[in-house]
């Protein structure tokens, strides 16, 4: 028998769960799950026989080195800051550790000791981190072996509605942390590379310069920048690529309306609006609007964003009910941010039917005997439900699977890592088409980076 | 003899030192003209024979405490972060203290030593922080002693080139610290209540929310609007103004056209650009500029700035010589803000016949026997040359004047404070008048926070 500790039972653990208990009786497994909240374990648990649900308190240390001491291996699902008591207690006790989290500064440092003890700490092998490390590897990897160079690597994932609840005008519900939504891009200039060139994009033109993207049988969709575009230039080993550039998904049109709130301050995090709690929502607008003793907020909006009566932003402004002068922000001491977040909740939270949708794509462009070629890989996966949403299966299914192989001894390099070896991608890449996640590739005329399509 | 401690002999003392050596002989005076560079001193002792240079590096305690034991009173024109250790002097030496810098939470702090010893410590007795605060509440006193209620209070400062030098489409040349110019407005919303209600912009906003000013004689302006406006509220008496706003003047046009750097990224300075050294003007250009294989730098601007082809803005930006591929940076590791303030001081240097500008404006709006007023306070300082410039005048003859009137005996309030007493402003608004630096009042028709002037 051995025994997994998954450590934290909420939104992300579901899929991975189900996954393991399913292979538990195959595979020999028991599962400890442990979760601050003991009824949530016990619900994640679903009186299966070969788990047992605890309640865990990480920062118990007697608990936290206990629970760990009792694993084979142990799987944290933590909030990625979190991790790091439990991969020293990992070191302490010999134990191997899966996250999908980023490789932290603090993480990184525990790799000497990690080889030491033989030791594998799998990170960054969720979704996003995870899958587009995998799929993205694979595809370099094969063309290099042919002698191919890379030239062009652009890297776009999003997490969205299913089409068929796709209900509003924004063809966007949360289907993650609606905070991170709010303060995306925010904190520096987007950087990539572009052709040889460095490139910056300020925080005000973010969501206005945003890429096209279509995938067969979906439609167009949009991408504004990363601001990390170059973090694993050489980790993919692409320090010689012409274009590297790394984007978000949305739907059309999205964020050249969600440009609105950010030139009118909403998304802003960094103080505390007077009177939050008893503001209006239409009070909140104003707040970003010059005084006008006659003029009507909406006007005032109108001229500002320069919103043509025939232009539909209106209608997605109106759909958010931000003109409503009776709703209460009812939050204390907020941020505008905070305060958007909670409006924007009110419209953009999914239904108990809905269903959410990934959407990843990548394209490759390289040089082979002196050809230029190019292969776009496209992938998208559909929710079942609430439980075992898309974002559920992509971030759990590849933590469960590493920790599978990792167990039966077909994952062997120790250290502290992402999942950019063929021992890691090649099974769990094709394990995941078995579960929805399938890459689609497809060879393309190489254009280098050039969305017009024109020459000189 | 009384002897006055002068640290810093920068380009803000020269009037400062001027004026006080011009008062030696009847005033008894010696000036100690204390800076790190003795050649510096020197030039503004000028050999007079009531003035002693001194080199002083603040750093070295002993030399700093023995040079401040021997004064009857100290000017520090120093940084505002470097006043801190020579106030603790003056404390320790039962010296008073005058600065033209913002109080400090630290310097704060001394405010009970300093009234227990008697002492004054004068700060925020330059321009601005300085003459605005003595203009504005010499105004706000009046009205409010004939029983007045304040209604609005808006203030309007800027140091500009004056109208004999303006010789660039800007109406702008550098008449004070660049680097303050190019990161103006950043770190946070600004923040203001116009008739009532609380007004935020955000950064990328702050250059297109300006308002229009006129001064006879010397044409219009526009303002800024400050991060700071509700700073004094409380310190002018003013908790219950229904419109609180400050500005900062340019010349028309200037703010609309700076909106382009901010838009494009350039006055960021939070990140290094890569191979900043090598880079031309134009690469830096084009760095905040999409990639495209044929089109022009010039086309890529017009089009993301939306600028038509008779747009003036564009001969703005060629003045600054920007598209210029053979003019290199030649910064090591530079931030856009440290590369774009490169390239406009090729352009807005002063030249050497050149004179600089301070306009301020205030506008006080009233209530007094049931009858709305507002009284609108004007002032315009031309500077003499490169070295009695009008900001040189503006900040240190304030100060100067305030240390002989404590010298004298005539400001007898003890404590850490700003001018913002009768015993203060009084006497120095008067004296000031004789420089040059004169408030045209003006009475006019009260229309509260309403600049189109209409009416529902």
């Amino acid at each position: 028998m051995r025994t997994i500790l998954i450590i934290g039972a909420g939104r992300s653990a579901s899929s991975l769960i189900q996954y393991l208990l399913e292979k538990s009786e195959v595979e020999n497994l028991h599962l400890i799950i442990a979760d601050l909240s003991l009824s949530l374990a016990q619900k994640k648990t679903n009186n299966h026989p070969n788990a047992t649900p605890i309640a865990l308190d990480i920062f118990d240390e007697n608990q936290r080195k206990s629970a760990v001491q009792k694993a084979t291996i142990v799987i944290s699902m933590l909030p990625a800051h979190l991790h790091i008591e439990v991969a020293r207690d990992c070191i302490l006790y010999h134990k191997h550790l899966v996250t999908a989290s980023y490789v932290s500064d603090a993480m990184q440092e525990l790799d000497a000791q990690a080889k030491a003890s033989n030791l594998i700490f799998m990170n960054e092998i969720g979704l996003d981190p995870g899958i587009d490390h995998m799929s993205a590897m694979k595809v370099i990897d094969e063309i290099t072996e042919k002698g191919g160079k890379m030239l062009l690597f652009e890297s776009f994932c999003g997490g969205l509605v299913a089409p068929e609840s796709d209900t509003n005008l924004w063809n966007y519900k949360f289907t993650w942390a609606p905070r991170n939504v709010v303060l995306a891009g925010q904190g520096g200039a987007a950087k990539f590379i572009q052709e040889g060139a460095y490139k910056y994009i300020p925080y005000g033109s973010l969501f206005r310069r945003t890429e096209f993207l279509e995938v067969e049988g979906f439609g167009k969709f949009e991408a504004y920048s990363n601001r990390d575009s170059l973090k694993y230039r050489s980790v993919y080993g692409l320090d010689n690529v012409l274009t590297l550039y790394r984007g978000t998904i949305r739907r059309l049109g999205f964020s050249k309306a969600w440009n609105m709130f950010v030139q009118l301050g909403m998304t802003d995090d960094s103080y505390v609006m007077e009177d939050s709690e008893n503001m209006s929502y239409r009070q909140f607008v104003n707040s970003f609007l010059p005084y006008h003793p006659t003029d009507s907020v909406e006007i005032k909006m109108r001229l500002i964003l320069k919103i043509d009566q025939d232009d539909t932003m209106w209608d997605k402004l109106l759909e958010l009910d931000l003109f409503n002068n009776d709703k209460k922000v009812g939050l204390k001491n907020a941020t505008p941010a905070q305060i958007l977040e909670k409006i924007l909740t009110d419209s953009w939270t999914l239904q108990a039917d809905d269903k959410d949708m990934i959407v990843m794509y990548h394209k490759f462009g390289y040089e082979n005997n002196g050809k230029k070629e190019q292969i776009d890989s496209k992938m998208v996966c559909i929710g079942n439900d609430q439980t075992y949403t898309a974002m559920a299966k992509t971030v759990g299914l590849p933590v469960a699977m590493a920790t599978l192989l990792i167990l039966n001894g077909k994952i062997t390099t120790p250290g502290v890592q992402l999942p950019i070896r063929k021992e890691v991608y090649l099974p769990i890449l094709k394990e995941l088409e078995d579960y929805g996640v399938v890459f689609k590739e497809q060879a393309m005329p190489y254009l280098g980076y050039n969305p017009d399509k024109v020459f000189s």
